[in-house]
């Protein structure tokens, strides 16, 4: 079986659009790979933070995964920070980095380009972890060796430095170590929010994933529709509603659905009918969540068995790289 | 009683210029301190290297420091690789760590200058480990809180950073952290080599600490000298000869010298003198080196100790961090 890493950001507030558009994917991706999925709690101090809020984030990252789905047994769930070998690795990795190879990364760069729009000084604002993190990220998956790493397009360039530092390990150390492919999600569906704009809560267009079920349904009611009368036929491909409700409800309901947008339904019943099958899927993970968040215990025991797991094997590949670096 | 902290890198041939700048001194500092030394093996990363090396030159200079005096019963003497929280530790000084404190390093700078003068990239032959160590020395240092580290003049914005990245996990982060002072060694000589210029490797001058007698006797005799007749008086300000002479000397052996100087001597017996003087004080390290080196499993065993009483400091100081930022 492939082995296959993903690391989660914890971020607040999951909504829909992560949910169809990364969630899901990667708990269907760990149906059928050693899977490892990793918070990177490390990477969120790059931003100014309170330890309350990077705390709540990353419990509320790990009962998301874990009411939507992900079975801790199979799936081996850690935080990053419970990984020394994580940051050991990223020293190693820093000193066969060209510095080159880090000025040219597409995050720091936009940085930038966006002091340089602005007229202030290049590197103004950017700490050394936001200059840095890509070495890490590299770490993150090397240490763990996976086949397949799940990106989007945008990511590519962190597979890359990944296996440009991978191979400068096998090269100048005669390490072996495996080089990750990039799998790219195909098929992945980029959701619309609330005004038809991609989801994304910097447009402030979203619907969180987790909200009581009158919320839900407040929500689902706000999605911007156009001004025809019931009774006029509507055309699902330009619907925030239909492209919606393919992502929960069976195909026969979506045939439905199709067939009554032809006859004429009103925007109210499409909507009520969004938020039937949208809350069938939802009800559970919503009330598990609940409960997961209810006991951090569980889900420190979780995370420390996950950890425990990851360093069964991170362990001893360290300290084979350290032995062949000349370091022990 | 206060605590100091020094980092040894592993070099190879220590020479009388070593161990009469820097060995000494920091051996003398130890006698009153509670302190910790490491080798620097992180470090030493940064340059291409054969794993052999690495590990040979950690082992030379281990076996150098306890051969000429450290009591690691005394003083804590470990390998910087053994522990983990300094790595841990660096990855969150970066995140507190604006990119431009790190562009105004001076080692950084030097070599942008050299690539520049060469009409070369400006990062040119600069990885990532270089460009990035002093924060990893902010790390070495800041993790076993000493009060006092003691620096060359030229090592001052080490302490500087280390000193600016500790504020800032005060302030960002309400982590109580020693910030550590330099200690800036004064009286202490510096050595001239064979021909009369500072005695440093890249001058290829020098006279190394743990040759053999006659090996010793031989580079002493190279010592340039003029071409003063026996008998002519000398001077021993800008002799060579003296001034290693009174490293080794006692009191009343220094006048001694100084008459005969003044009384007409002739540079082969003054070479002579200081042989005897100079292999007095380094026949019993150079067995004693011979047989640390002889005996790896007994200088791993005093790393091991020494990593050992680091981390009953490094373990639980890190872990108060970690959870101040919200990580656990």
């Amino acid at each position: 079986m492939k082995r296959s890493l993903t690391g989660i950001k914890p971020t607040g507030d999951i909504h829909l659009g992560n949910y169809i558009g990364a969630i899901k994917p990667a708990l269907k991706l760990a149906a059928n790979h050693e899977s490892y999925y990793f918070v990177a709690n490390g990477h969120g101090l790059t931003k100014p933070h309170q330890k309350e809020e990077l705390h709540a984030l990353t419990k509320g990252v790990v009962a998301s995964w874990l009411a939507l789905g992900l079975d801790p047994n199979q799936t081996t769930l850690y935080r990053q920070s419970d990984i020394p070998e994580v940051f050991e690795l990223s020293w190693i990795l820093a000193t066969l980095s060209p510095k080159g190879l880090m000025n040219r990364a597409h995050a720091y760069k936009a940085m930038v380009d966006e002091n340089e729009a602005n007229s202030r000084e290049l590197d103004a604002g950017i700490n050394m972890g936001l200059f840095t993190y890509p070495i890490l990220m590299a770490a993150d998956i090397l240490l763990v060796e996976p086949d397949v790493v799940p990106v989007g397009k945008d990511q590519m360039q962190h597979i890359e430095i990944a296996r440009d530092l991978g191979l400068a390990l096998r090269n100048q150390h005669k390490v072996t170590v495996k080089l990750p492919e990039p799998y790219i999600m195909e098929d992945v569906a980029v959701l619309p929010g609330l005004d038809g704009r991609k989801m994304s809560k910097s447009y402030g267009n979203t619907i969180p994933l987790f909200v009581e079920k009158n919320e839900l349904k407040k929500r689902i009611y706000k999605i911007k529709t156009d001004s025809l009368p019931p009774s006029a036929p509507k055309d699902p491909a330009t619907s925030t509603i239909y492209m919606l409700y393919k992502q929960f409800a069976t195909t026969e309901e979506v045939k439905g659905l199709e067939g009554a947008f032809q006859e004429g339904i009103g925007w109210g019943d499409a909507k009520g009918e969004l938020f039937r099958v949208a809350n069938r899927e939802l009800e559970e993970p919503r009330e598990l969540y609940k409960e997961w968040l209810a006991n951090p215990e569980k889900m420190e025991r979780v995370l420390e068995d996950g950890a425990d797991r990851v360093r069964q094997v991170s362990v001893p590949f360290l300290q084979t790289i350290k032995k062949e670096l000349g370091l022990t």
